[in-house]
């Protein structure tokens, strides 16, 4: 299994305070992630500024794309995302829409998997192209106390099965990371555990020092 | 049944664009919608000025919110929304926390119906306390030629019999409004059909005398 990386996602209401955090954590991340609340609160100007800001790394946006995938592709990727999620619950000709204008700009559509979905869903998405989805913890759902499961763990592990790189989401902690060893995940996505930290780059620092403790350092 | 409400939905990509057809058709329409591609292109800004450009309408956020139900509530009603959308596949604790916000703003929460979901889903809604869901054709479905189908109609009255107040959108023009006629519509959604018309105060009305040939006048 490869080296899963790790993911900064900016979920401030604000833009001046995320950029503080791209500040403190750019050089300790490999993709950066325009959360939802992020995109809502600013507009995809959030996108276009940290575009600028990091030029050479993957950058998300976290849209949860439910309608209209190429019109909001094209805003998305137009804006400089190398990345653009798309919700489970989408119609089919949704993400169809929105992998195309993803591969024009060779960017990707991740599916975000929320809810009720299914393995057929799953092998749906991928004879579509799509490469990748995000295993979400909801945060309302882990405020509220639901834990990472054994059905979880069996979920992503059919889901890599199927040729899906999985990121993997949802009050992520160092002390979490030995809950996915068997499972190939491609990045590990976390937000308030780095941007909320009195030293974030300390944080992110031992999340690296974990995933080279269980993957490797390859 | 009482008469349904006629909504503008607002999907443009720039606030500007958007100004003209609200000042074409504000005279015409009851509820305005700050659509997704409206608000995740230019942010919460645009509700924020759709609310002062149309102090009297109903406003309505659609976000389409899957997570952080709390902080989006808060952006959106804060931003001065009267309804905000959630989207189906949202756990029931991001619905609970964005039913709770809006109590606290007198607003409501929209559930927006989309891929899998079920009647106990509905129920679990109603007992939170949600009042509305929104019936939808999405876009991408809709120009890959599916249509309004007996499936959806009876969809639509089980929803209307557990007491959810529908409103109703994707691709409506007023020659479909008779397909509906059984069913105690709360809204009909429109969009680029008001918006893109060359007289668009002419084709509101031609929904409004639609709805009241069908339904009445109260």
């Amino acid at each position: 299994m490869s080296r899963p990386l790790l993911q900064l996602a900016l979920d401030h209401t604000e833009l001046n305070a995320a950029l503080l955090s791209v500040e403190a954590l750019k050089e300790s991340v490999d993709i950066i992630e325009a959360g939802t609340i992020l995109c809502i609160s600013e507009g995809l100007n959030a996108v276009r500024t940290l575009r600028k800001v990091c030029p050479n790394h993957t950058l998300v946006a976290d849209l949860k794309v439910a309608d209209a995938g190429e019109t909001l592709a094209e805003q998305a990727f137009g804006a400089g995302a190398n990345w653009m999620t798309v919700i489970c619950a989408a119609p089919i000709a949704t993400v169809a829409k929105a992998h195309s204008v993803a591969q024009k700009y060779q960017g990707e559509v991740q599916i975000e998997l929320f809810g009720r979905w299914t393995l057929e869903d799953a092998r749906a998405w991928r004879d579509i192209g799509v490469k990748q989805a995000i295993y979400h913890r909801g945060r309302d759902a882990q405020a509220s106390g639901q834990s990472w499961s054994k059905e979880d763990l069996n979920n992503m592990a059919a889901l890599a099965e199927l040729g899906i790189a999985l990121s993997v989401t949802g009050g992520i902690t160092p002390a979490d990371l030995h809950l996915f060893k068997d499972i190939p995940v491609h990045a590990f996505i976390a937000g308030r555990a780095l941007s909320d930290a009195a030293e974030p780059a300390r944080i992110a620092e031992a999340f690296h020092q974990q995933i080279s403790a269980i993957w490797g350092n390859k």
